[in-house]
C-alpha cells in the first residue's frame, strides 16, 4: 500500500517537505506503516524545483492538475496567502483529497469554511505546522490533553518578536537595532509588520483558541498589540522589578467566556516562559486534569515546519481507510471577552516633567478608579527634562485603569502618553 | 456508540481516572466522538471505592471478571508491579481487549512480550502514562516527531530526584535533609530506593529508548547511577562552574549503536532543562528534521497521570473499529553501547590531604591517559585535614578516565574515592 503526497509550492516549507520525505523515507514508512511517496510537485519556479532530484515524480506548474492527479492522496498546500491557496484547498477537499497546510493566516480567516468543506467531503484538513512550527502543539491540545478542560494557554508564537525582545533584554539593544539584526539574520521579513505588530501571533492565537474551546473565534475579536512601542527602558524597568517582556498570545476561559489576546507581557523571571530565548517558541498550557505543561521548539524555518507537515501526512497515512475524525469547530458559540473586561496587574511608565507632587496627583486619580499601586520606581532626574515614573498596579479591571489613564493624560505634569504593559498571572 | 472502560485498581491513578471520567464526561465524549463510559471497576479495597459514586457501574473484587465483562472495551491496568499486573494485561490482550497501563516497571521488563501479545490479538497496548506522567511525550515521539530520526533525548523523568536536587540547589540542603522533606511532602516513597537509586528513571529510559529506535533495549543494558552520592559540595562547585546537577536519562544514537544511561549530570545553567525545578519533569528531544524540542509538566500524581491514561483511552475510542496501529518494537537489534564507550566531559571531585604537588601528580596521570583539564577549583585549605580539588575535563572517553582514576586512587595524597559526574553536551 502507498500514500501519494502532492506538494503545491516548493519554496521554503514545501522544499523542506520534499527534502525530508526523500531523506527519511524509510523512517517515515516505518512510522506510517505504509509507503509515503512524493508523487507530484506543483510550482512554476524552476529555481525551486532545480534543488531536488524529482525522478519519478510528476512535476507541473499547475496546482489543479496536482489536485486531480489520481496518484495524489494527500494535498499539501504550502504556498501561503489567502487567495489561490484557499481556492486550491477547497478544490482539493471537494475532490475528496486530504489536505495538509501550514497556512495560519488563511486558517485564522477562513478556518470554519475550510473545516466544513472537509467534513462535507469526509476527508481531513490538518494544520499542525500552522502554529509554532515543529512543536506538536495542535496534537498535544487535540489528543494529548483531550481529557482536559483547558484553563489557559500562554504562547510565545512568533520567533521574530522573541528574537528582538531577547536582543533588547540580553544585549540592551534598542528596538530598531534589534529589528535590523533580526532581518540581517533572516529571522524577520521585509516589511516586518505582520510579525512585530502582532498579527502573525494573532492568527495563531485564533487557531489555538478555536481548538481549545471548540468554538468559532472571529479573528477581529482577538485583541492585538505588537512590540513596536516597547523600549529599552521598559525592558530595564521590568528587569528591575523581576520580569522579562515577551510577546504572548493569551487564551483563557473566564466566566463562561473566552479571552483571546496578543500583547507584550511582563513574565516573571522564574517562569519557564522567561527561559525561552531568541527565535524559539513555547506554549504553556494549563489543563484542569494535567495541571501545567509546556511545549518548546522552533516555531519557523524550513525543516522544523516540514517536520510538522510530515507528522500530519503520517497520521493521515496511518488512518488508512478509516473514517476521518471530526474537525475542531462545532457550533457552540461562546462569548469572546473584550480587552476592557480583562482583570490583571499592569506596568505603567509615565513620562513627567518632574513637577513636584506628580506622584500624588497620579495616585489620587488611580485611587479614585480603584487602581492601587504595588510598587514604584522613580529616579532622581539629575537635571533631565523628562522623567520616567514606573508603577506596578495590584489587580484591576483594564477598563478602570483606562478610565484613570484618560484623566491622567490630561494632567499638565504628564508629557507623553503613558506606556501600559500587562503582567502575566 | 459507546466505549466501555474497565479500571483494575482504584488507588491513586485509578481513582484519578474514575474521577476525571466522571467530571469531564462531556469534554471526553466530544473529543472522542463517542461516549466513553466507566462500566466496571475492580478493586478489593472498599475504602478506595467508597470515594466515588459508582451507580450503574459494575464493581467487583475480581479483575478477571472485569476482563471478561462484554461491556468492557478498554482495560486499564493501574495496580502496578510485575506480578498479577502482567497476568491481567496478558489475559486482557488475549481476550482481545485494548489495554492502557501506567506500569513502567512492567513495560521496561516485559514490554516486548506484551506488545507481541497485543499484535497477535489485533488490539492495542498503550502506555502514555508510563513515562513523565501527564506530559504527552510518548505521543510526541511516536506521532508528533514521526518524520524525524531522533538524535538524542535528555529526560528529567523522576520528580522525587528533581525535587531533592532542587532543594539541595536552591536551599543548600544536604541530601538526607532534602530527602526527608520530599518524603514529608509525599513526593518520595518509603523506602525511596527505586527513585533515588535511579531505577525508576531507568525504566522510563528503557521505554523511551525502545520507542525512539524501534528496537529492543534490554533493561540491564541501561547504565544506572542514582543521586545518593551527590553532596551539597558538588552542587556548590557545579554552580560555581556554571552548572546545575540534574538526574538525567540520556538516550543517543551514536555510530550505529544506542546509548541509554541514567546518572546525575551537570547541566549548563543556560540550558532550558536547568529551569525545570522541583517535582516537575521535562524531556528535551532533538530530531534531525525538527531540531530541539522540549516537553514539560508533572511527571507523577493522581490527576496528571490520569490525564495521560485518558488520552490513550480517547485515542482508542476515536479509532473505533479501524485496525490497531503497529506497536513500537520491531526486530532490528541495534547494539547498546556500554558506559566505557561514552565520550564526554567530566566533573571530578578529589579529596586530598593537601600534600604539596597533588595537582601535579593527578594531572600527570590524567595526561598519560589523554585526559586534559579544562578548569580547576582548589581552595585554600584553612587548616582543614581534607581538601577538595575539583576539575572539569575536556572531552574524553570514559574508559580512559576510569583507567586514570584507578591509578589516581592509589596515590598517597588521595583520601577518598574521587566523585565523578558527567557533563551534558
Amino acid at each position: 500500500m502507498r500514500i501519494g503526497v502532492g506538494v503545491i509550492g516548493a519554496g521554503t516549507v514545501g522544499g523542506g517537505v520534499i527534502k525530508a520525505l526523500q531523506t527519511n523515507h524509510d523512517q517515515i514508512a516505518h512510522k506510517a506503516g505504509v509507503d509515503v511517496a512524493l508523487v507530484h510537485v506543483a510550482d512554476l519556479r524552476q529555481e525551486c524545483l532545480a534543488e531536488f532530484d524529482l525522478t519519478g515524480v510528476t512535476v507541473s506548474g499547475d496546482a489543479e492538475a496536482l489536485i486531480n492527479d489520481p496518484a495524489v492522496d494527500v494535498v499539501c498546500e504550502l504556498i501561503g496567502g489567502t487567495g489561490v491557496a484557499k481556492t486550491f484547498i477547497l478544490k482539493a477537499l471537494n475532490a475528496r483529497k486530504n489536505v495538509v497546510t501550514a497556512n495560519k493566516m488563511l486558517l485564522a480567516k477562513a478556518g470554519v469554511e475550510l473545516c466544513q468543506a472537509a467534513v462535507a467531503n469526509g476527508v481531513e484538513l490538518r494544520y499542525e505546522a500552522s502554529v509554532a512550527g515543529g512543536i506538536p502543539i495542535i496534537k498535544a491540545l487535540r489528543e494529548g490533553l483531550a481529557a482536559n478542560r483547558i484553563e489557559f494557554v500562554y504562547g510565545i508564537l512568533n520567533g521574530t518578536c522573541n528574537y528582538i525582545l531577547s536582543r533588547m533584554t540580553y544585549d540592551r539593544l534598542d528596538f530598531g537595532v534589534a529589528l535590523s539584526q533580526a532581518q540581517a539574520l533572516g529571522f524577520a521579513e521585509t516589511p516586518p509588520d505582520l510579525d512585530i505588530e502582532g498579527h502573525d501571533t494573532a492568527h495563531k492565537c485564533q487557531i489555538l483558541a478555536s481548538l481549545c474551546y471548540s468554538t468559532q473565534v472571529p479573528l477581529d475579536s482577538v485583541y492585538v498589540e505588537g512590540i513596536t512601542k516597547v523600549t529599552r527602558d521598559d525592558v530595564a524597568y521590568a528587569s528591575e522589578m523581576g520580569y522579562l517582556i515577551k510577546l504572548l498570545a493569551i487564551i483563557r476561559a473566564v466566566d463562561g467566556g473566552i479571552e483571546a489576546r496578543v500583547h507584550p507581557t511582563l513574565v516573571p523571571k522564574t517562569h519557564l516562559l522567561a527561559s525561552v530565548r531568541n527565535e524559539f517558541n513555547a506554549i504553556y498550557v494549563k489543563g484542569d486534569v494535567v495541571d501545567a505543561t509546556l511545549y518548546y521548539g522552533r516555531g519557523a524555518g524550513r525543516m522544523p515546519t516540514a517536520s510538522a507537515v510530515l507528522a500530519d501526512i503520517i497520521d493521515i497515512a496511518k488512518r488508512g481507510n478509516a473514517k476521518a475524525p471530526a474537525p475542531f469547530v462545532y457550533d457552540k458559540p461562546r462569548p469572546i471577552r473584550n480587552i476592557g473586561q480583562v482583570v490583571g496587574r499592569y506596568y505603567l511608565r509615565l513620562t513627567t516633567n518632574d513637577q513636584a507632587g506628580v506622584l500624588g496627583k497620579v495616585c489620587t486619580i488611580l485611587g479614585e478608579h480603584d487602581v492601587s499601586i504595588a510598587s514604584c520606581i522613580q529616579r532622581d532626574p539629575h537635571g533631565k527634562e523628562h522623567v520616567h515614573v514606573v508603577m506596578m498596579t495590584h489587580e484591576t479591571a483594564e477598563a478602570a485603569l483606562r478610565a484613570a489613564l484618560a484623566r491622567i493624560e490630561k494632567l499638565d505634569c504628564i508629557e507623553e502618553p503613558t506606556h501600559v504593559l500587562r503582567v502575566l498571572g
